[in-house]
């Protein structure tokens, strides 16, 4: 039972769940094997009061339809192949992040509205790159800031060539703030614009538009408006033609994306698999991921949004999502599992057998994604390996995303590698979390390699360096009490900063570029007064008022 | 003429000059092949005032006198192989950062002085790589926060066995920063220490010591005090005589490096081959490189500090960081040069072609250093490119660093790729500056290689991407004054930002992750309130009383 006030903390709360008939800001339309996505920004639609979203302007809520819709293109249209992102204003694609939002959120809302939105990029680039649905960016209109970088997250850029549409990245000399969500890094490693060009654009509040965009690579093609129309659905034809999207698999219907059976109080969020209590006291929440209640079919013929792999995967995403923007005094999250251990491989290997599946693929991927999301979540993981856990392929992917792990010693505990651990789950910065573990450790990586399949019980799961401590009963309560109760007493930046450095060892790739080096100098820039101050860029922007700058260089 | 106001500010400026018999923190000694660098910190003898240099804590000051020394062992001691680096305090080899003076410094000091001490340590893995002169740290006691950084810049870490001593990285746990020193990226990527492992370590304020210390690879060896000396000159005799520094060739005297001529005023800045006129009132430093007055002699064999590569390496490194740490609201730096662009690439030819002398080989690595040190530096870098200019090969190196570059066209203005620009000056990433100019378009690297030799006029070097703008004489004023201008009036911190991501298009190395990911990280965290507010970590230690944090995670 929900007090009315409790009751009202909980309409506070953002939610992530959505459905096309819902959405406020986007149209899907489906004529496969292309959809088109277009933006239709709902100036009244902001998730919070005191902005207005105008010109195709986005906030959390924009974003999380969006999201919502490359999601369920994946799983309920396989047979769209090409996805056309456009606008149904006139003469604007979209003006980017809005900024009244920006300049009146707290520093922990602005990082973690563009955590998000980098999120949504890199999965349409995931869609495009795993999935073969290509995404295309029909700019019918101007495309600045987030507008832009949206458009660079796509596959092939359009621009409409009407002597005033352009593309531009405003927010240096508007704003005094990054082209933060993957702007600065795509611009240079994903489409080679030169790095001096790129400087002198993203200086230039006006943009660039016509033969000069496509010189400079920042689009891939400029359309007269007579021909608009018909070249975008050519060349969406064209993008569907040649996908790497199996035809004749592809072909089947989809599988619907029903709403979660979510139940959420200020105490407890419950799923059916996943379960998470949430202690405000201790800045704790305590996640448990059962697993599979029965074996798995003989095939995926069957399969559908109930299937355990999906469900637990939608659950434990819309967790992620939850906490992370609802619960943020919450540091810490300890991870455990219930369940069979067997019976989470047996899954595991249906997904993996199934190579010509477009679902199992879809699911697989998707996990991947979801995981790749707790990597870069900022609340330190901790997971709890007990008796009665299943902590073994895909689920053990838990523990390894974890900051540390704890093992119950001289318990019937055991975890189990699978190979799940040894590929198809790759962290952003393209190894798995079993080699990053064990980043320049040959032997060790090899050595825990070799026992995938075997049930290891504490002592040889530390011995192998798979769990970080294994206390016995004696030790255990008072050793992960004191590593929570010291956790929640260090300084949450520096261990938000510590976890995304550790995280990522080993190489870099555009990805871990983007929620790296771009998101820590976005972070850092956006605490400053020259941005956030009552003087500054973002604050002052459409005030008529100049921003005043403290002038020393950092 | 300087006034007693000007002349104080003169004092208050740092000196990055200095020798072996000013300094007051370090004991350098030689017994070839060995050179022992001794710490012993002189507790008063802080930069500024307002705190002690306790325990061997260093400021600025003691790093300078570090870089010193780590700069004449490759130029003056060529005959050593091996560095010991050690401390002449009973039961401390390093504290690290003095934290007071952390605490008392602005934002930029900071952050100016972090980049700094990482530039020393990356400079003593690049004597270690490419001059032969392994570094060995010898910790005869406690190694702490940037004290343990300092030590993972090393090829080998012995650790005394006295019960007591140990390596911390108590940064996290006591003032709420990371170690930000390459610690947390050479803990995972360097030492290959366990994430989880590093994760325990980095927040156990006591730190490791012992057999643990060398299982987690903390370490490479655990020494008993009664074997520390004569094991440490054992290990000291191993390396260097398996270094890969050329047994015969570095048998000879080096080359003594005298102080610099330099001129110092509020206005310039003055050498024999460099000069900056400093414009207060317009953000801008105006920097001229003076090519050589005269042919190159015919080979190394009478070269010393007068040799025109070397003495304008040293000057220009010098000024870089004067600029840097004197003249923080100098936001942007032009580069020009002067001279003959034909007796730079002779210059260049003989250092290349000097394959078995180790002096060529040092001055060669020393440039490519700088040059390093200009891409990290957080000023907009404009390069000129005028008649009477000689961009050429090794002075290239400049505009190609440069974020815009400005050619003047119709003139006979010149520029030249020389073999310089074709691989022996790599940036921190791994690429040439032309390679990473290039990123992803290889036609373009081709096509600019072709003309390696040739020089090029405005129309041309445009064409070739190798200049950003060729404006005519009509234009030129105007565009140039515009640009500087313009630079002049954006936000500060967000052209850092902006530089910092674009100036490092494609791959990543250790050293790009501690100069990006790491350093980003760290000066988020350093503007934080929970670091450096009023009730911040950073503030608190040392005072009995407890930091008050904002709990939310951001």
């Amino acid at each position: 039972m929900l007090s009315a006030v409790e009751h009202e903390t909980v309409d506070a709360r953002v939610s992530f769940q959505t459905e096309p008939s819902r959405y406020r800001h986007w149209r899907l339309s489906i004529a496969p094997p292309v959809a088109t996505l277009a933006m239709d920004v709902a100036e009244d639609g902001g998730l919070a009061d005191g902005y207005e979203l105008k010109l195709n302007s986005y906030d959390l809520g924009v974003d999380i339809e969006l999201y919502d819709a490359v999601q369920r293109l994946r799983f309920e249209h396989p047979e769209v192949r090409a996805v056309v992102l456009t606008s149904l204003k006139e003469k604007i694609f979209c003006a980017g992040a809005n900024i009244r939002m920006l300049a009146t959120s707290e520093h922990p809302a602005k990082v973690n509205f563009c955590k998000f939105t980098n999120e949504t990029r890199t999965a349409i680039e995931d869609a495009t790159a795993c999935s073969g649905q290509a995404y295309l960016a029909a700019l019918n209109g101007t495309a600045s800031g987030g507008g832009y970088e949206l458009a660079l997250a796509c596959e092939h850029i359009m621009l409409i060539d009407d002597r005033s549409s352009v593309v531009s990245l405003p927010e240096l000399p508007l704003l005094g703030v990054l082209p933060g969500t993957g702007g600065l890094t795509r611009v240079t490693d994903k489409r080679h614009v030169r790095r001096d060009l790129a400087d002198y654009f993203a200086t230039k509040a006006e943009g660039v538009g016509g033969r000069k965009a496509l010189a400079w690579r920042l689009v891939d093609e400029v359309v007269p408006r007579t021909a608009w129309d018909q070249t975008v659905a050519q060349r969406a034809a064209e993008f569907a033609a040649r996908t790497s999207r199996p035809h004749g698999l592809a072909g089947g219907p989809g599988i619907a994306l029903p709403p979660l059976d979510k139940t959420r109080t200020a105490e407890a969020i419950g799923y059916r698999h996943v379960f998470a209590t949430l202690h405000r006291d201790r800045g704790l929440a305590e996640i448990t991921v059962d697993g599979p209640r029965a074996d798995p079919p003989a095939d995926m013929a069957r399969a559908d949004a109930e299937f355990w792999p999906l469900a637990v995967t939608r659950e434990l995403d819309d967790l992620i999502l939850d906490l992370r923007t609802n619960e943020p005094e919450l540091g810490t999250w300890t991870l455990r599992t219930e369940g069979d251990p067997a019976r989470v491989l047996a899954y595991d290997r249906l997904l993996l057998a199934s190579t010509d599946d477009w679902l199992a693929s879809e699911i697989t991927h998707y996990l991947k994604r979801t995981l790749k999301r707790l990597d870069v979540t900022s609340r330190s993981l901790v997971a709890l390996i007990e008796p009665g856990g299943c902590f073994a392929g895909s689920l053990l992917e838990l523990a390894l995303a974890a900051d540390r792990s704890y093992m119950l010693a001289d318990s019937p505990a055991v975890i189990v590698l699978g190979e799940m651990n040894l590929g198809p789950l790759p962290m952003a910065n393209g190894l798995t979390r079993l080699a990053t573990r064990f980043y320049g450790d040959r032997d060790a990586l090899e050595a825990a390699q070799k026992h995938a399949g075997d049930p290891l019980d504490a002592t040889t799961a530390e011995r192998l360096g798979l769990v970080t401590f294994a206390p016995d009963e004696i030790d255990w309560e008072d050793e992960v009490r004191i590593a929570i109760e010291e956790r929640a007493s260090f300084s949450p930046d520096a261990l938000t900063g510590m976890e995304a450095n550790y995280r990522f060892a080993g190489p870099e790739t555009m990805e871990t570029k983007i929620f790296g080096r771009l998101t820590a100098w976005q972070n850092w820039i956006f605490t400053r007064p020259n941005a956030s101050g009552p003087d500054g860029a973002l604050r002052k922007y459409g005030t008529g008022q100049r921003a005043s700058f403290d002038r020393k260089r950092a």
